[in-house]
């Protein structure tokens, strides 16, 4: 393993993603924070948008365009889609691109443009880049390969509790739901009406029902994995919590398969991840057993009726689902300890 | 219609229902508050326990059986499962009894004992008793019968998205999967670990998945509607509100069948109905819209596997899913105007 | 009394206050609800701002400037102030103007122009508009004034608690602190990074310590009440839940009073008010205790210092802090029941 | 310093207090984590109660009287008063005693007994403990007491904000009023109705107002700063969060003293400490500020009555407030870097 200190440079730092991914890195062994961009926001420090870093609390935000590129290792792409791969794009050959956006996330440009509405700028970039779900992807990271696409939250947690299923053949890949429930850091520090505390405390809706975007990405996934062409139903709901997703996913078993062979698979999957766990039979993982750390729970329920199968999954979306698995993903490129600045507890209660 | 005042019994008063029944007959045109009872807190004042219900803090709980029941025309029972039957099970004829427990929901004793564990003491009371959700009980409920088993409040909530649909049959009663989030009210006041704020808050986590009492209740108004032996899938999770109650059913088309029927059967069956609304086209219902109030509303969603579609249903579970529909099944069975302290805005925000 | 229905214009729908004053109004026996305004949603329809307001779905905001004032009676303002007063102050004489916002609340331009940045372009109608604290304002609003200036949330709950101490002389004009707490809906409706979700919730903090615009407010009305130039130490906090707040107000007793005093001060003078009441010895009124109604609850502690009494005070500050307070003025100028609209019993939980 | 690995047992690990204290200690590079009791809960594993701790989730919970001692170099006491004392007052000679509960805090046991409502059974070892509010107490701590008494959370707060300012005569020893907010684990893991979600949950009330027991702590600690018999309003109040307090100080400034110099005293006393910050001018420090941490952050307000001076802190309460002050504390006892296990950032948002 390496003992070097790479620099890098987040780029998006007004966002929740960039400032969890900053956050986590505070305290990694073999990281130096560099350049630290915001676009509307250059020239104000971290600590005035973000009072809670203190450590870096003086940083100066800058344009990206003013970047000094040499020295930089890496570079974390929190920004939005579009700009992101705008940017992140054009950066020179020696800086290893994490991005968090999903602009790098599509094998095929074309199927990114129908979702995301607009054309890819990087077609080729987009087709050779990584998709960095990590548990899935080490061989890859393993070459340190210049872009590596961090998976979306829903994606993070739905492709986890499902993939070695498919995998294993032990579900079936038609009629997967997939009704998500999600906390508003998911939907970023935007200024939307439906983000405010007074709209979004005290309730729950369901929103972008067969229409959110990361429904394509999770079937360009799941297709892979079965080698089947895969539709899912993806519903997501918006829950009155920071913090969290839980995806409850529900599948037909194979035939002859029965739960206790997928809770299998999965144990077998992931014994010697040290970020994915199965709960024993019965427990019913909660979104605050994950809380600020990089885990994902996962757990095995029989349905009613024969033949199906529930699968849960529970991460936090700004952790696993966002700058914690940016981290795991650098980590595996750089041959550094995979759990490095990944440890803690949750933060419970 | 009557222009009589009812004299109603409040039975269980320390409990969510038992308060909120409380709080929504107390400006009802056509009833007086009579005896309110409590086991355990009896010999309090309901302002003890319940500081909130201003007009009754003076009222004293006294036992169930040191009620005198001469002139007491209906009672609610707001009652523990198996201690509501006992108590109410011996009731004077003359008082209508509406139940909020499980205790009268099963028309098969047998099926109650299985799920609630003991056997019931008042067999021939439950058969007879009528499951009032009342969109679809009007008739029965017409007669004034002797008892009327309210709805538990997930039933409410997946009936009235469902039923109208099997009995159209325009979905298919086969795999039926009922994805269900609940506020923590819906727990009741007790003393349970998991009910504490520091507990609850911040989170999600499903519960009793593949084992929720109300999964066979829901099978056993299925069943009548279908005329076949359905099963569901019943998934519910708890959700960091007090209030608040959504159902995303994932159901099959029944072939040839379309999204836009599904809402089209919606709209025709509750088009006269005061109490439950089909949304627009793309709008998605959020709990917060019926909060403190008797409605239902309801969405259908295509689904981006063909031949399925999804149905949404939010209510207040304390209102429509407990105290509210009682009330609206009393002012039915009594010939009174059935929005009677029922037609409040809800509390937004 | 009369009977007459009021046709009743709502000034600016589009925020909290508006929608909460349209709730209130919903059902009260002498109001029509006539034009609703808004100024930049204009054109759109009230249901698809409040979704939550299911009888007015359908009705179209129109702007101000477009209203016909022919047999509007009463006029709510529910507009930011600034705008407020120059939309108020052109309306026809036979339109009795209830103004919600700061505009009209300062008897003296000056004050208002120091404390709200911009020269009142109205300064006759603010010197002889009534301040509407229900309770201290009936001789005033029997004469139906033209211009009722409601209170602010916090001055409110403020001069409830304080003034009638002043006014008997039992507590001393000076060192009055006055530490409140707000829910977020107090900050409105706007997009504003705090009132975020994820920035609200699971916190609390000051906020415009020695600065928020109340504090002259709450000091013009403490000073007439004591016949003292009263200044005051006003300290807000952020409580995140979405409504309610409470005011602690850490007062010197009079020489030689006592704290059994002040309670039967309080107690006095609110005896036959019914939306003021004061607590049992020993009581902390919670802010759920008054959701959603137009109630306020007073209570009164012994302080560990001499010489010293805390008297707290809980609203709901879109109620009682506003919508509520306005059409109790309205019914108190127009000579109805005052508590008509308003007999509502909190939701709790 | 000490490279030694220090044997540390957690006593009362049912609760919140220990669950954190197992949190920090979890990466502490120089604590193994030893024995784990608990009384009721004996024989279960630490997962059962708190699943967040996977590291420690087989570990099994013990009585305490079944502890072998040998070994054990440390222990953190977090049971509740009254059985903490019996229990640490036996413990041998050579374990550290760090305590979180009251037992140990009162320097004379007759005032622990006025408000603990028992008589101390180990009068000279509370007469000897070190009242450890770190920043205050290194001196002594080098000396490796037996036993230290980790102070509450409240008066953590108010006497870092408050004591160097009596220290240094720059505010009067009278009329201090200590308005404090605080979330609701604070009030412990116990089954108390205040403490469950729909009661605790969108609203806020006072609580013990004027009786608190940390009132009579922070009054000890003030008039040993002083040199006089202080007494304090002290006025808490429950918010609807899970983690943090915030004390709102409403200071008397002595003859001749600005606001400016308030400020200037904090900033020298603390400009060396890891743990303690006071913010810029105009900064309102929020306790998600510190969330998870072991920061008190410190802001000064100028009031607009003349002669009178505002100071807020805000805290975990739950980490310098509790477990994170008790592994400060031992850190120095022990002569290791005070920051240890101590450096995280908050979790925002």
């Amino acid at each position: 393993m390496t003992t070097q200190t790479l620099n890098a440079a987040i780029l998006g730092a007004s966002g929740y993603t960039g400032a969890e991914t900053i956050r986590l890195l505070a305290h990694h062994a073999n990281v130096r924070i560099g350049p630290i961009t915001a676009h509307a926001q250059a020239g104000r420090s971290l600590g005035d948008l973000f009072p809670h870093l203190h450590p870096f609390a003086e940083r100066n935000l800058v344009k990206a365009e003013d970047v000094n590129w040499d020295g930089v290792d890496v570079a974390f792409g929190c920004l939005p889609h579009g700009t992101s791969e705008e940017v992140l794009g054009k950066l020179p050959d020696h800086v290893t691109v994490i991005d968090l956006s999903a602009d790098f996330r599509f094998r095929d440009p074309r199927t990114y443009a129908v979702h995301y509405g607009r054309t890819h700028t990087h077609p080729d970039k987009t087709r050779s880049a990584i998709y960095g779900l990590t548990e899935f992807a080490r061989e890859a990271l393993a070459n340190r390969p210049p872009i590596i696409a961090c998976p979306g939250c829903y994606p993070t947690a739905s492709l986890l509790a499902i993939k070695p299923l498919l995998e294993a053949g032990i579900v079936l890949p038609i009629d997967i739901i997939i009704d998500a429930k999600s906390g508003v850091s998911g939907a970023g520090r935007g200024l939307k009406e439906g983000n405010l505390f007074c709209e979004a405390a005290e309730g729950i809706h369901a929103y972008s029902v067969g229409q959110h975007r990361h429904a394509p990405e999770i079937e360009q996934e799941l297709s892979l994995a079965s080698g089947a062409s895969v539709l899912v139903n993806f519903t997501p709901h918006l829950v009155p919590m920071t913090r969290g997703e839980l995806v409850t996913c529900h599948l037909k078993l194979a035939h002859g398969a029965e739960v206790g062979d997928v809770r299998k698979v999965l144990s077998q999957r992931y014994a010697e991840e040290p970020f994915v766990k199965v709960a024993k039979a019965g427990a019913c993982p909660d979104t605050r057993w994950v809380r600020g750390t990089n885990l994902c729970l996962l757990a095995v329920f029989a349905d009613r009726i024969p033949g199906r199968v529930i699968v849960v999954a529970v991460i936090d979306n700004l952790v696993k689902g966002s700058g914690g698995q940016a981290i795991q993903n650098m980590n595996s490129a750089f041959d550094l300890p995979e759990s490095e600045a990944l440890t803690m507890e949750p933060l419970f209660p």
